[in-house]
């Protein structure tokens, strides 16, 4: 066995322990706390496993669960960026970059390389599966949100132009997923916990 | 598309939402809390796609990362019961088979079969797959408890002879992964972490 590749994998594995401590803005469904990120990335692959079925083109089931469990952990040094903070937004591609740089490289080299590969395709959201993974990455907190009767939204006062423009590529990872999230959000703008920005 | 299936998908993602909630004994490599099953569940996925290579047979890595993914959601109806309570070890067979039916009829019948039939898979602990999913339900406290410097064993006086009957199948799993993990249980000793019970 080679001691130091294990090793390499050990110390990965305890960096890893961090992404339980990056808080997202998005509740847990009774609204007691804000969710983290590798509680988020546990949804999104149980997601995968139960609703690939719902993907617009085929999909490598497993490949995508791996992305969706590694997709945020560059946040251990990027931290999590609210999706609709504008400031925040314009530095978030650089910080993840040279989080990227620095946490698979903790890795073996072969690992490192197909973590950082499978990282970059979900950024690039050009692959089906990377477009699947995108679209549940967005669906999951309207989920949450809903079930917290929007408190998220309401606290962020979010419109729904905002929420509209951050799924404009869901779609594009499954229409059948986004008719469902749309119905959602439809009706959280109906109850007012959603601003209603858009031209009558 | 059938609207009812798609319910009952979503429905049950949403349940699962409260394995954030059912705490464990482990303390997060920072001490700073306990860890929830979701969080686990997690790190277990990512060990089962980086150390597949360990596995004492060829598994299934796909199979064995969904079957870490649901391992514990009968959790949420049994509770997480404390590896070294053994009052509670004595219903806990019987609570979480409780569990598991409530909680695997809330899918699609086929995709409740299949998750139930994962569940059992893992408790019986007989399959490559099951084997290497409990090693590493097993292993992965440990490294948490070294890298707190022991607290969790420490707050509950565990002697290593309760680690080590707990730990009997993780060499079935993987050879590899108990030589480091022994490794790191013998440090524990020595530093007085852990009680030794053994004779000398
Ligand atoms: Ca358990």
């Amino acid at each position: 066995m080679d001691v130091d590749r294990l090793k390499k994998q050990m110390s990965f594995i305890l960096e890893m322990d961090k992404s339980k401590q990056v808080f997202r803005q998005t509740y847990l469904s009774n609204a007691s706390r804000k969710e983290n990120d590798a509680e988020h990335s546990w949804h999104l692959a149980l997601m995968c496993a139960l609703m690939s079925e719902y993907a617009n083109e085929p999909i490598d089931v497993a490949k995508t669960m791996t992305m969706v469990l590694i997709h945020d952990v560059i946040e251990i040094d990027a931290g999590d960026t609210y999706a609709y903070d504008e400031a925040g937004n314009t530095t978030k591609r650089d910080r993840e970059v040279k989080a990227a740089d620095r946490i698979f490289s903790l890795l073996p080299e072969d690992q490192g390389r197909w973590f950082r590969s499978l990282w970059d395709e979900f950024e690039a959201a050009e692959t089906p599966e990377a477009k699947f993974a995108l679209a549940l990455d967005k669906i999951q907190p309207v989920l949450l949100n809903d079930a917290t009767d929007g408190r998220a939204w309401e606290e962020h006062g979010v419109r729904v132009s905002q929420i509209l423009s951050r799924n404009r590529k869901t779609p594009e990872g499954s229409e059948e997923l986004w008719e469902y999230t749309k119905g959602l959000i439809e009706k959280n703008v109906a109850l007012g916990k959603i601003q209603d920005d858009r031209e009558k």
